[in-house]
């Protein structure tokens, strides 16, 4: 089933106590894509500026990523970000943040990609996550993510667009930080009362909690031990789920359940060097072995 | 297989967002009996003072906890801890400490229990534990817990004596304190140096990670709404892991698993109510039936 993201492309420039990377391919919608393409093709829409390696659109082409929809603005300079981990790998600092062209960007969805049934809209202003959605009439299973800028000054936005979609990936902070609940089961239920019939709870190197019409399902992380880079590592874990329910049978909760293995384990990849070099090496095989190994290891 | 158990005993006063309770029956030996008592026999060596309530003792008793190893000191008070917990439930101050008869303790192994094949030494100075150990000369798998004070201030004691046991349960800030390892799998795999087999961090509501010669084994922990009071969840995990295992068959990584399991829905359950109210009220087949459900919650 046809799968489109809209959300960030950006330059990178990181740095860990691993080592660092400058000017690297970024962006949340980039790491979703790259995860999803493992399972299918990928449609892609974004905005960069005239300075955005071409090379980068032809690496992420040959993973049978469609980049037609990324508008490309001549004379204008490519959204960038800058971050530093500290010691522990999960609390970063963001040095610089220059949006550029994604300022005040208006993504506009292809034609061609009208006809796209599965939809991710990563991080963004939830108006122009909602406005994406007016262009994808033919979506039927739609997930979306935020951040606890949205939900503090857009509230009124996230909750009309929490009522259209399918899915949301929040972290462990933001669950709580919608809800007012500090206890992450209770949290997630009430998210689901909000519209989304699926809610998935991301805890980094603690795992993730799924709420859905089957319940509640709390995993693991895959026990990785060398960490280099985590960015982007919560939108891989997002393109190996929703790659995985694209290309799936049923959205039942069983498939649920095997999507965030796949991008539990993507996400263990990802974090193992900087930028998306980890994904770019690794084989479908691969992939797959880690799953089936994760799931043996959760099988009692 | 009969199981043995050496720590403390005491009345706690406790305060949480959801209510307090004062002098109730606590003590990291008291909350692992009662866990591990869902599953056999177990022998229980303490002290209290002449202040202990006798009923205690008879409840214990009730539950087929061997309580002859409780010293009674006439005329001494018993150990008592005050803690209040803050409103995320993770986090909590130490109000008071009022080690009375525990203060310079050592435990003594009645003759009888000197046969015990497995043991579990909960919390104390690792010199103390060790002099436990020296008693129990039967003893084939012995755990132990320990804690941030002795990992700082008692190092060469405690090096010791985790060569001289099979197991350790530690919480993830003490296995980062104990090998200057931030990240938790490389923790895990260095504390196995040190001596124990069976290596398991406690992330409380994060789950916990088991490290054995079968590899790495990260469980969620089951998915709990309602929290009324975490006191005791580590030592009640313990003590279905440790209760769990005594009855089995075989320790295999497979065996480890399911007692984790156990342990794990044990803690769920300890959390609901106060003191050791919620392990009181509930049947071996509620045990039975939670445990199954977080099983196939992890069948994928």
């Amino acid at each position: 089933m046809s799968l489109l993201v809209v959300g960030s492309i950006a330059l990178d420039t990181i740095k860990t106590p691993m080592g660092q990377v400058e000017e690297c391919l970024g962006g949340s919608a980039t790491y979703f894509a790259c995860a999803a393409s493992f399972f299918g093709p990928v449609r892609l829409v974004g905005v960069v500026g005239g300075d955005f390696p071409p090379e980068h659109l032809k690496l992420l082409g040959s993973r049978g990523i469609d980049t037609r929809g990324v508008e490309i603005v001549e004379g204008g300079k490519t959204f960038r970000w800058t971050a530093e981990y500290f010691q522990n790998m999960n609390d970063r600092q963001t040095l610089s943040v220059e949006l550029n062209v994604l300022g005040d960007h208006l993504p506009r969805v292809p034609g061609d990609f009208g006809d796209s049934r599965c939809l991710f809209l990563a991080n963004g202003p939830p108006a122009t996550q909602s406005s994406v959605l007016d262009q994808a009439p033919a979506a039927e299973f739609v997930m979306c993510d935020t951040m606890d800028l949205w939900i503090r000054t857009e509230r009124e936005g996230l909750d009309e667009l929490l009522r259209r979609v399918q899915g949301l990936f929040l972290n462990a902070e933001e669950a709580v930080l919608l809800t007012e609940e500090r206890n992450l089961i209770e949290a997630g239920l009430a998210i689901r009362e909000l519209g989304p019939q699926v809610v998935i709870v991301k805890k980094g190197e603690h795992g993730s909690i799924i709420f859905s019409e089957d319940g509640i399902t709390a995993l693991p992380a895959y026990p990785a031990g060398r960490v280099r880079d985590p960015t982007g590592a919560g939108d891989v874990f997002a393109g190996g789920v929703m790659g995985y329910l694209a290309q799936a049978e049923s959205r039942d909760g069983r498939a649920v359940k095997r999507a965030v293995a796949y991008g539990t384990v993507l996400a263990s990849f990802i974090v193992e060097d900087f930028s998306l070099q980890p994904l770019l090496r690794t084989e479908r095989s691969e992939v797959d072995r880690r799953t089936e190994e994760f799931i043996a290891m959760l099988r009692i």
